[in-house]
């Protein structure tokens, strides 16, 4: 079967709100190959093009794609099988106002470093940074549906998805997302070529990508637990996504997710799968510098069977 | 060479101070093996001893063992070669007042859960908790110096060293620690048969374990860096290891270190060498629930070179 593409040029969002309206709709089982843009939509094509501040609208989403048997209470299955660079440059850059060492005397913002793509084929991408090389992994950093009853700018993660700027979101994983509202209303971009755990000046290698997916909609009965936020899985793990104002209550919340999946998974009480997450797996930080961080919590697969 | 052995009934500490007397002093190079009593001194031997609060001490750590020629300014290179599980238990407990989730009503503190160790021999060891199995992971919880001008309890990580709970601290791995008085005065224990990243319920399975190590002292001058802190490396990274107030903070003094190294390494100025750190590697959390909390900064050896 033909994959049929959906393309930023054909519609992209700026914030995730709860009454998005449908780009395109689809059937559950659909194959589609998502066009994305670079997160700064191209502002930014050399070192001189410096950003003096975040611009308002940052990380368009291409979509929203509705699948159109999902209902609030369903779960939106979202498997990544392949991400392509398709620009020769990313781009890192450092902004005032934003970055974990954001005021730090010895870091200079603005700035920008392009990074040129190498290698390919037969061989493995890299990026260039200066004399170095960086191997390419690349990363979809904002995904989501439409959110519940808030909305949220393409630079927030939260519960329904967003900037998440999460290391695992990439090809050979599978994201799960709650279903909030009708259609389920996805949209996703903001992709880099690499991307460090952390995202610590507040961007990776920025960069336009396409990304093919397979959407499938499970119904919230079939599931063993109540998925309240994004879950990825990997070919290891299981990771609930947690974002939140402080690391610290993301991890909170993070590990709470965990804790269910495992108190369903092997029916235990709360203190005990509480007692196992503490031995196995663990948290993991996803970003640091969004207006909102985030945190996962690995669960190797020995410890957990699917939940759906 | 027969490795001599170090144990905790010899000694141990539950403070590391400026002025620790050493128990033992060996020369550069020294092999030893040093045994230590779990983190809660034998106390929970069984799911009916539980703990009403945090004993005040804790986490005894086998030593200290001053190295004849480490002086202030040096670095002390601590290669961990095996650690072995001395008893045929661990323990996992909660204690109110402690923990990631403490004060939460879901969870029951306090409780203990024994862990059986099973296997061994040609098959891998596990730790059994109810019915399912866990993989042993040992972890050295506590491992440190003579901090500079503080002192610390062993329940608490700072730049010494000491409570750190951090995963890669384990067998086949070698820690740095800076060298701040006259021996450097070594001292571990408080091992684990195995243990989450963020050890969240505020143990892993507690267990005595004997630790093969080398030590040996690398001059201040012969290094690329100035170590503030802990810096542990793996098969495949280089990690300075940071603990502060909270998370926030503990992940800035982690990119700090990991920029000074990346600069050094390949002379890029701070900017840059922030840009490259959010490329690859990244943020890893060690603990969320000690005192303070700790946090690394992976860096992978294909981007950096040996510092020392």
């Amino acid at each position: 079967m033909a994959r049929s593409t959906v393309s930023h040029e054909a519609g992209a969002i700026y914030e995730f709100t709860p009454d998005l309206e449908a780009l395109e709709t689809v059937d559950s089982g659909a194959q589609l190959t998502i066009d994305t843009r670079d997160s700064l939509d191209g502002a930014v094509q050399s070192d001189s093009d410096v950003l003096e501040s975040v611009p308002e609208e940052v990380n368009a989403a291409t979509g929203p794609i509705a699948v159109s048997d999902a209902k609030p209470g369903d779960i939106l299955r979202v498997e990544i099988e392949a991400v392509r660079l398709t620009e020769d440059h990313g781009r890192v850059v450092t902004i005032d106002g934003f970055g974990l060492l954001d005021g730090d005397e010895a870091i200079e913002a603005p700035r920008t470093r392009m990074t040129p793509v190498e290698g390919g084929g037969d061989d493995k991408q890299t990026i260039a940074f200066g004399d170095l090389e960086v191997p390419v992994e690349p990363v979809i950093g904002t995904i989501g549906v439409a959110p519940d009853a808030e909305s949220y700018t393409t630079l927030v993660p939260h519960d329904h998805g967003g900037n998440l700027d999460t290391t695992d979101i990439t090809a050979g994983n599978t994201v799960y997302f709650p279903v909030f509202q009708e259609g389920a209303l996805l949209a996703m971009g903001d992709c880099k070529a690499a991307m460090a755990d952390g995202e610590m000046c507040g961007t990776g290698a920025e960069i336009a990508c396409e990304i093919d997916v397979t959407l499938e909609v499970i119904g919230g009965n079939d599931a063993a637990v109540d998925l309240k936020r994004p879950l990825v899985e990997t070919d290891d793990a299981w990771k609930p996504i947690a974002s939140a104002e402080t690391l610290e209550e993301a991890c909170k919340l993070a590990n709470r997710d965990a804790i269910a999946l495992l108190a369903a998974a092997h029916d235990l009480d709360e203190t005990e799968a509480y007692m196992l997450s503490s031995l196995t797996g663990g948290l993991e930080i996803s970003q640091v510098v969004d207006p909102l961080v985030t945190v996962r919590n690995a669960i190797p697969k020995a410890s957990l069977s699917a939940p759906f």
